[in-house]
This record gives C-alpha cells, sequence and structure tokens, in this order.
C-alpha cells in the first residue's frame, strides 16, 4: 500500500474566545491541520484523528521539502490503509498548547506581546474537543464517521462522545484509559519536575533567554520512553547487552554501559531538540486532569450514559502504561449503558507502543472495523460511495 | 517484641589496599558497622545483614541521641524477633562507597587531600564483599551462621555464597534478582542523569562548591519510590484523592494536584538532604553491573555451581521492580545444582518495598528458617544454646 504521499498542513485562525475549564480564556488562536481525502457532498465521511502526546496534525504522509518526515499513523491512514483514505477524509489537527504550529506556549501572549511561555493557561482534554468541535463547524463537518485515537488520542475520543454525542457516529478508542492511576500521575510528575527544575527553564520564560531546558525534557522523555514499553520488549530488543564500543567489558564508569542506556539517551536528546518544555508541562495535566467519572462521583457508567456513538477500543496485553484493565472498565460501563462496543485486547509483546505498531492483528481490526462504518455510510439508495445522503443523526444534530 | 533499644556503630580501619573489580585500588578505607546479640564461643553464631541502596549499618536499634532513628529492619532482627538476637550474633556493615560512614565519596582522597567525589572508584557488589570479608576476618567469623539482605542486599548475599562458599551456612536472598533487566538499568539510567545533569552536581565536586545536587536527587529518588510500590499499593493509598488545600478542585498549574505528587515530592526532598550524590551514582551502577552468569556465557546454574550454602528465597507478588520470576530463575539454577533451596512467593500488595514491612505470613517464614539456622547450630553434646562447638565446615574453611 502507497502512501497518500504529499501532504500540506493548514492554518486556521479563531477569533471568538474559548472559554477553557480552568476558567481562563483563549482570546484569540490558531489551529493547524491536516486533511487526507475527499469530504462527499453529504459531508459524512470525515474522521477525525487526535493525537498523542508528542504528536500533531501530521498524520499521514510526507511534505513536500521534508520527504522523510512521515505521519506517525501513516500505517493506518492513507489509500487502501485500514483508515483508507480513499472512503475516507480524515482530519488531523495540533491541539491548543502543543508545539508544531497550533497555538501554543511559544507564541506572542496578546496582553504582553511576548511568549506565553508558563502563562499559557492549562488546557484540557475537554478544552482540546472544543477546538476541534470549532474547526469542525468552520470545515462544514456536523457528524463525524468517527472520532479516533490512540493513548491522549482516545480521551479526545471518549471526550467527543461525551460532549457532542450526536456529532460522532463510531468512537475509536485505542491503548487509552477514562483516567490515570496514581502511578501514571506520579511519572508524569517525575517529568514536570525534571523539566521545571531545571535551571534552563527559567520559569517557563526561556524563549527570552536563548536557551531550551534540555536537561530536563530529555529525563522526562527517557522515564516516559520507559513507560511506553514493556518490560519483555526491553528485553527482547536490549536485554543486557553492552555498547559496541570495541570493549567487552564495563566501563566502570557513569557513561554508556549498556545499549539500553545508549538507546535511551539518544531517544532524550532527540526529543528535546524538538519540543516544547511548556507544551510537555501541559500535555502532562491534561493527562492527569482527563477523568470524565469525576463530575459523577467516580461513576463512569453515568459519565458515559449521555453517549450515542458505536465503539471500538483495543488495548494490548504489555500495555502497563494504559493496561487492558483500563480499556475494560471503559467496556463494562459502555455495556452498562446498552451501548454498542467491539473490544479487542491484542496479545503484543510492544507495551504501550504497540498502537503505532505494524501488529498485523490489530490493523486487521482497524480495516474490518472501518469497512463497518463504510459500508453503515453507503445506503442503497445512494449507489456511488462518497455520494451518500447525510444520515438521519446528522441531521438532527445540524 | 521489644526492640534491641541503643546501639552503637563501630568503625574499623583497614590500611591493606584493596584491589577492586575495576582494577583500581583503594589504598586505605574504614567500614562503619553495628552488632547485636553476642558471639559465641564458637563463633558459629553470626549474621552478615547486608543493605540495599539508600540504608545503612543501622539494621536495627535506635541511637542514644537519636530515640527516633530506627534500624531499617527492626521488625526483622532484635530479641525475639525473627533474625532473634538472644541466639545470633547479628552484623550490619555500611558498605564501601556509601554516605553513611564508610569510606565513601564525601571522604577525602589520599592522593590529592580532598573528597573523592567522582575520582571514588566505581565498586561492585563483589567489591563489598570483599571488604565484608576482611571485616569477619577482624572479628574472627570464619563461617557464618547466614549471610542474608533484600533487594541489593540479597545480591550481597547470593556473591557471597559463590565468591566464598565455606564462609556461610545458609544464604538468605530476599526480593532479589541474579541480575537487572533492560527496564530495571534504563530506571538507574534515569536517576543517574537527572543527577549527573543537574548544575549543582558539579561533575561530582560539589562539596568544594558548598552545594548539594538536590534537584536531581530528588527526582532521582522519585523515580526509583515508584518502582519500589505496586501499582496496586499507590492506587489503594492514593488513588487519584487531590491534597487537601481546602479547594476540591484541580489548581490548572504545576503546584501539587494531587495526593501522590505530594507524597513523592516530599519523599524525593528528604532524600536529596542526607543522601550524597555520588553514592547514589556508584550504588546504581554496583546494581547494573551485578551478574554472576555474566562470565559463564549468561549460564546462572553454572556461575552458582560452586556454592554450598543452604538458600531461602523470597519474593513479592506485585513487586515489578524485581519479580518473583527473578527469584525463581535463581530457585532454578540452584536445584538444578542441587543445593538445598527453600524459596516462598509471597502474596502481598506492597511491590519491591514489601521485604521491608510487617507482613505477618513474610514474617513467619523467616523466623521459621532462623529457628532452623539456630537448631543446625545447637549439637546434642553441646548442650546449652549459643555454647556449640564450631561445625566441622567452618574449621575446615579456617
Amino acid at each position: 500500500m502507497a502512501s497518500i504521499g504529499i501532504v500540506t498542513p493548514q492554518r486556521m485562525h479563531f477569533a471568538t474566545p474559548l472559554p477553557l475549564q480552568s476558567g481562563a480564556t483563549i482570546s484569540d488562536y490558531s489551529l493547524v491541520y491536516e486533511t487526507y481525502g475527499t469530504l462527499n457532498t453529504a459531508r459524512s465521511n470525515a474522521v477525525l484523528v487526535c493525537h498523542a502526546l508528542n504528536a500533531s496534525h501530521h498524520v499521514a504522509g510526507v511534505y513536500a521539502d521534508q520527504p522523510k518526515n512521515v505521519g506517525w499513523w501513516d500505517n493506518m491512514v492513507g489509500p487502501g490503509k485500514p483508515l483508507d483514505t480513499d472512503r475516507f477524509f480524515v482530519i488531523g489537527v495540533n491541539n491548543l498548547g502543543s508545539c508544531f504550529g497550533s497555538t501554543g506556549p511559544m507564541d506572542p501572549d496578546p496582553a504582553t506581546g511576548k511568549p506565553y511561555g508558563a502563562a499559557f493557561p492549562v488546557v484540557t482534554v475537554e478544552d482540546w474537543v472544543q477546538a476541534q468541535a470549532r474547526l469542525a463547524d468552520a470545515l462544514g463537518i456536523v457528524q463525524f464517521a468517527a472520532v479516533m485515537g490512540g493513548s491522549l488520542g482516545g480521551m479526545q475520543a471518549l471526550a467527543w462522545s461525551t460532549l457532542y454525542p450526536k456529532r460522532l457516529r463510531h468512537c475509536v478508542v485505542i491503548a487509552s484509559t477514562a483516567k490515570l492511576s496514581a502511578q501514571n500521575i506520579a511519572f508524569n510528575d517525575v517529568a514536570r519536575q525534571a523539566i521545571l527544575s531545571d535551571p534552563d527553564f527559567h520559569g517557563g520564560d526561556f524563549y527570552a533567554h536563548g536557551v531550551v531546558p534540555k536537561s530536563g525534557l530529555r529525563v522526562a522523555r527517557m522515564v516516559g520512553h520507559i513507560t511506553y514499553l514493556s518490560d519483555t520488549v526491553m528485553a527482547d530488543k536490549f536485554g543486557r547487552k553492552l555498547r559496541d564500543t570495541g570493549n567487552d567489558g564495563y566501563q566502570f564508569g557513569f557513561g554508556v554501559d549498556f545499549e539500553v542506556e545508549s538507546y535511551l539517551r539518544y531517544q532524550g536528546d532527540k526529543f528535546a531538540q524538538y519540543f516544547d518544555a511548556n507544551t510537555y508541562l501541559l500535555v502532562t495535566k491534561a493527562l492527569d486532569y482527563f477523568d470524565p467519572a469525576r463530575a459523577f462521583g467516580g461513576d463512569l457508567t453515568q459519565a458515559l450514559a449521555t453517549t450515542e456513538a458505536k465503539f471500538l477500543l483495543a488495548s494490548f496485553s504489555t500495555d502497563w502504561r494504559f493496561s487492558p484493565e483500563c480499556s475494560r472498565e471503559i467496556v463494562a460501563a459502555l455495556v452498562a449503558n446498552r451501548r454498542a462496543v467491539t473490544y479487542a485486547e491484542i496479545d503484543a509483546p510492544h507495551g504501550h507502543d504497540a498502537f503505532l505498531l505494524d501488529d498485523p492483528r490489530y490493523l486487521a481490526l482497524l480495516r474490518a472495523y472501518y469497512d463497518r462504518v463504510w459500508g453503515e455510510l453507503e445506503t442503497p439508495a445512494a449507489g456511488a460511495a462518497g455520494r451518500v445522503e447525510a444520515p438521519a443523526a446528522a441531521k438532527e444534530a445540524a
């Protein structure tokens, strides 16, 4: 299957202030997004793909001037791929507060003319959904065929299902959770403390100092990365292999001895070069805060009672960041609400990262599910694919 | 059961240079240790207790001037306790490179007269055993009734069984492993990078600058602490409870929202106040390097072929740092060598930390095992407890 090829990000400006869950307001902001495929005349074939911690709107394809910059879910989205862009109009959008083009901490705060830095308001998963809904409005999409995401992206899909029940026919939640555990929060706080205590962070105003809190970001990414991999896959990939230094013994120092150290430090350094420290803080807080059941005394069944979508959930057996148990909790709450739910627990060795990888059973599952989503879009009367009437629910929602 | 009461640390100086596994030598060093109970005339009732990452020689009792400074294994060691000091002569010794009195990085390097700092040689588990063996020599102990430890302390006990097979009758290895996994090493390297990148570390020479790399130590301890606790016990203890601020909502900032953040930051701060950063680096490297099977092409059975002791191993079901699987690997290798092995896998919710806690089944297991050790020491001819002949093996070893 070919990649979708060259894609071009777009930018949309929103001049209407966006009230946030915190009580703060963003007066004026832009969202960067990409689209793949063609919106049908019924505007019924749009799928929103929400991104996780360190990803962006660049879901699939490459850029003309960056042929190696392949979208983060290019194995999932494209012509003939599980989420088939010959059928669906797919939207990837960079979230508010991110560092890949949408308004974020490095952009000027209209109040001061200087970069927001730490003054950028804390945004939540629900705030992101509100911003995405405005983008959908602007694109004329009343109802998505599906809203989909993995990990933090799955939280956004789940939030769509409760905040805008009529605006999605399907909700696809992969390797995600309805709330972080104490251990999850603890790891996030380790990452935040590493960044906040880096003297180059300068209270979030490092832009003005011409520096980047690289050490903090590096440690943050290293600890995060460990939680994305299973113990097993780390054992298989690295084990206790020493780095090939031409010396097969220990170094007896604090440099690199083991391959796993080399790999993680490299990943940490790479991350520190492209990711914004304030964004990292914001995104980890959005993760920590997500808890739709909180407003219902912890009762997730009540929290999901207003949903109307059909659901696909998938989890991976060795994911210890958001374990299958987390998905099962969502499934149980949906089933208690008599929602249509498909759930797959995929036996994969890769840990949390599995949702981005080429597991054939996983991709086959998604392909089958999107075949069904597509089948539901086609009506016998409409005939040709992609030229169907908007479904009744969409009309009602409009 | 009463605590052993007031104890007094002792110090022993060793003027003979100690060659280390790295090829370096420590020319001259001291070890601080404590003893509890009475060495019998046969010198056969001594038990060496080896400490883990952040502990010390202060195993049991309190100090006259610090009545709240209770030894780290006071629930295990004392009169009438599982390791009964009315029967056994128990020794706790602070390891080389530590920061609790034995020669370490903050002590003057004889070569320069200034603190060793980062120049303190990297020491291994095996080096510690060599230093402990010299202490045993000096105390006139040819053979221990048992050498015992949990976690990193268990590694030392295991190393004793291969390096000095005749010098211990029993080897007690709790919540330990024969080698760290890639994930274990990765977490250790996160901790090291946090310390090494703290500008207050000054390449290990922070003593001269009158500062301490507190931020690095704090992050190191936070990440370590998470790995000592099970996900379950963190969920039970903290869950998603918000810190009691009189405000039951989110703070929408980067201060403390959740109890678990407050707890970990507090633990991190406390640790940074008393623990030496260079010691932390050394101890994590000792953990990483320990791998007795390495010299035998990874074959642990071969590595343990020279052992002569009887073994007790214990692990805890929710310990994900050194999981039961790690202990089972050691048990399998010992059984393959036809050693006498007792193994218990204790169903406990507390994760790795369980080895320090008051689990009745765990303490009963150790009590029963030490009853057996004691029973073996008594010979029908000798009569009164603690006045037995040295066992034959001890005489041979001498």
